[in-house]
């Protein structure tokens, strides 16, 4: 009997695209389920009650919700291609920075150019005015943003990925930084991550974004820095 | 060879008691290290150098930071009373809940107390005016506190524990509502998890303080009360 693989996300969300990169990665063959941040499906709401936020995960009837948890479900369900790595103190190592660019890294950067911590519902609503660069928590949390992707370079070390030779945990959670991060970067102008100040981070990119796998599950390079140019330019012209 | 288990912690920290009631329900020997969060120790800042905060956890030399992730780490090596299920769905709805409770309750629950999101740091540095009750943001956290708590309450059912018959992640997890809000609660005047209203919650509650193994590692609930008593006297003698 064919298994039931559903995802529902969003095509701008790095969360969604988690759950998608891993699956592909897998080879696990799903059903993606666009959809509306303004009108939200009854299946999203019935699959996620408690959030009601992409991505909602569902295999064989069963539900689940957070990409993190997902990513842990699907590398415990299907064993092929880990993605968590074998030995409890490598394992643990992985959840600890995949923990540290959600909690932290996530948070500074979407500050750093927006008024909100992170939110694609708020940002893609349009909603003038949210999009507001240059006050004074900005450039705190750009430099916290900055302090935080140093972390990140130091870590990585000469790896090629955060999982080593191939992509892991980290790297998928790290999708953002990797793809989003660079595209919002120069729609809006303002860099924070230069290829001169975090040259590991900047060959990390590069493999991430060229890896043959996961370039599949990525919005188009177009799509995505339109739309953040679109987001920058409403704020500039409302204000 | 004895092995070498190492926990710094705070007497006061729901966090690293978490780690302390998993090695007991494990039954694993360690040591405790009490910090002294006003003059941390260089060992704590060599084992946690990123967040600089207990718990850290030491196994034979390798450190590891952040409570859910260490929790994870004891599961996977010492394999006896199991602290998440076997099941890859339940492991999932089991890190869900731990996840909603971090990042949902405490917060909301903290704000509803204090100014700043959770930090047993702020709060224990006696810096008078960090703890204010009754502005515009605390009734707006209290009721979000409360709703999280009906959620809880919604999932918890039936069941003796989250994790069922025995105390699992999420029980362990929500040691800080099950343990440290009453005793806020107490300390503040303020009550917003009663017996009328939560009685499941409040049932767990019981089991879970009174628990042959937990209940040795909980901080005496004198010395907790008399804590949180002096925090919010040194508060309204401050206004």
């Amino acid at each position: 009997m064919a298994e039931e693989v559903k995802v529902f996300g969003v095509w701008g969300s790095p969360f969604s695209r988690r759950v998608e990169i891993a699956l592909k990665l897998k080879g696990v063959d799903y059903e993606y389920v666009e959809e509306d941040l303004s009108n939200k499906s009854s299946l999203l709401l019935k699959y996620n009650p408690v959030h009601k936020k992409v991505p909602a995960f569902v295999h064989n009837g069963k539900a689940i919700a957070e990409s993190q948890v997902i990513l842990e479900y699907i590398d415990e369900t299907w064993k092929n291609s880990p993605i968590l790595p074998k030995d409890p103190y490598d394992r643990a190592q992985a959840r600890f920075w995949a923990r540290f660019i959600d909690e932290k890294c996530m948070s500074a950067l979407w500050k750093a150019f927006w008024k909100h911590s992170y939110n694609w519902e708020v940002v893609s609503s349009r909603h003038h005015g949210e999009t507001l660069l240059g006050c004074e928590d900005h450039e705190k949390a750009k430099e916290e943003a900055k302090e935080h992707l140093k972390t990140l370079e130091n870590e990585l070390k000469d790896k090629k990925f955060f999982g080593g030779e191939t992509v892991g945990l980290v790297d998928i959670v790290g999708n953002f930084i990797a793809y989003w991060l660079p595209r919002i970067q120069e729609a809006s102008g303002v860099e924070l991550l230069t290829e001169e100040k975090y040259p590991r981070l900047y060959q990390w990119i590069h493999e991430f974004e060229n890896h043959d796998v996961v370039k599949e599950k990525l919005p188009p390079s177009d799509k995505l820095l339109a739309f953040f140019r679109g987001r920058f330019e409403s704020v500039s012209t409302s204000k």
